[in-house]
């Protein structure tokens, strides 16, 4: 297996978008500065926080080549490339590859059901092989309760056994601590990183590479904290203390309110609107979002 | 309500694969003159039975003009355009509503699950509103049990009534009789296609357009009997007759079974490819499912 270099507090950026809801490369390419200057090792462009899925193939290549061009380091991004086809993902991760990025992070085929895991290992090796491009650097996209399609554990032993060169690393967002903990014990080395903050320190734990995590959008400096005094004394402390804003965003839809924090934080409207099927915050919920943030600040900075 | 001229017995076509995976356009115009001349009034490409999802856009768009190049008629024609992004699913639907076929069938963005009527609305709105045609005729596609992105009946409602001369359809694949019930009362004059020929005398029945199913791509002509004949006596016995082919099916990976069926009646092994995530039947499976089929073979035909 070749390890993957990646670690640390990575963020699925979110897409700010422009008035006729295309990709708004200056704003994005802002934040980006933001999130690395403050807190994140890296960003992962088109993850779910991202509304990857609603943007076009060719949208979608245009905005790395766009942030690449506005000078964000290509080794400080992770792109991802996984949809429902086997040619496109093809195409969208020849594409990033191509580009010097750290690497892509890959969902499974999403619209079929219930398929097998040979169906679906012979979806990432077509992929692979299509490809076919030594700097290929590919994280599983484990995410169940939004693509309804689970990477299995077998399936990850499939692929890492066939090819362990190019599949380097997982994202776990099944919010199953089990899972991750199976993929940490039975695959050490491996570039496993946990798509929740609250299971950060147990992932570093049990040597896993960090998180990649919607909140790092709003609280990467935080995040980031826990990340580099997880052995401190304190470190269960900083732990706890991220659930405040899961706290703050419970109960709202979590990407148009990650948006709406972002607007607050930069005095920027044009950063409440999402693509459909996503609905901006009215007006009123993203006042009692505002109080919420601000009654329960984080008592750990 | 612009009412849709659209009735009948509709194949959601099987799309043929080359040795590479790549679409067929010979095997497919073949079996698209077949399926026409043996039942079929007219032919939906890239419906979920024929893999839509598994082929990026730029393949799906040569495919059409691929079929209607190889002299299929642009009136017996609905495209499959939907996808998980609102710009792309307007390109493929302005694609082919310039070409001149009869109409699309629409799948809501179906990566995010739990969106509001509104934002799956505003989607649909966004697509409309891009392709900006008055040609457009859009078929809704309501396929829970796949997509995991519902129509609700609400959403009809909100989308029959802003958009009365484009939404003149729906594919009601819920498997729910109570669901299709309500829309054929709800929306008298609508264009109502049952997603399975199970439902289809009930449909008609209730003043329905017909069927838009699977099965059709291996038994036309004894669904298109049942259809011409929903009002004799035998009518009840023909819609009975038309289990044998669920219980062929059943048991086995319904995609990869069909075409396997169409490998079978052509004598072209070709047939049997299937792009990942799906795996084609093995030998065993095949032999298995041909006995079944020889063995319940229909009595009414």
């Amino acid at each position: 297996m070749t390890s993957t270099s990646l670690r640390g507090v990575w963020s699925p950026m979110l897409t700010p978008v422009d008035a006729d809801l295309m990709p708004d490369l200056k704003r994005m390419a802002e934040f980006g500065r933001y999130l690395l200057d403050n807190g994140c090792h890296g960003l992962v462009i088109f993850g779910t926080t991202s509304e990857a899925t609603s943007f076009s193939a060719a949208e979608r290549m245009a905005v790395v080549e766009g942030l690449l061009e506005a000078g964000l380091p290509a080794d400080k991004l992770v792109i991802g490339t996984g949809t429902p086809s086997i040619t496109e993902t093809a195409e969208l991760t020849a594409h990033a590859t191509a580009t010097g990025v750290a690497g892509v992070m890959m969902l499974p085929p999403f619209y079929y059901k219930g398929m097998s895991d040979q169906g679906l290992f012979d979806a990432f090796a077509q992929v692979i092989n299509r490809v076919d491009d030594d700097r290929l650097k590919i994280y599983l996209y484990h995410i169940p309760p939004v693509s309804q399609v689970p990477i299995s554990l077998t399936l990850l032993d499939m692929l890492v056994g066939e090819f362990p060169d190019a599949v380097v690393g997982i994202k776990d967002s099944s919010g199953d601590w089990n899972n991750q903990k199976a993929i940490l014990e039975g695959h050490p080395g491996f570039g496993t990183f946990t798509g929740s903050e609250m299971f950060l320190l147990n992932n570093l734990r049990l040597g896993g590479r960090g998180t990649i995590c919607a909140t790092a959008n709003v609280i990467p400096a935080q995040i980031r904290a826990l990340y580099d005094n997880w052995q401190a004394a304190d470190a269960e402390d900083r732990q706890a203390s991220l659930l405040w804003m899961r706290e703050v965003l419970s109960g709202v839809p979590v990407i148009p309110a990650l948006k709406a924090l972002v607007a607050q934080r930069t005095g920027d409207p044009g950063w409440l609107r999402v693509r459909p099927p996503f609905v901006s915050l009215t007006e009123a919920e993203q006042k009692a979002l505002y109080a919420k943030a601000e009654k329960s600040l984080s008592p750990v900075a």
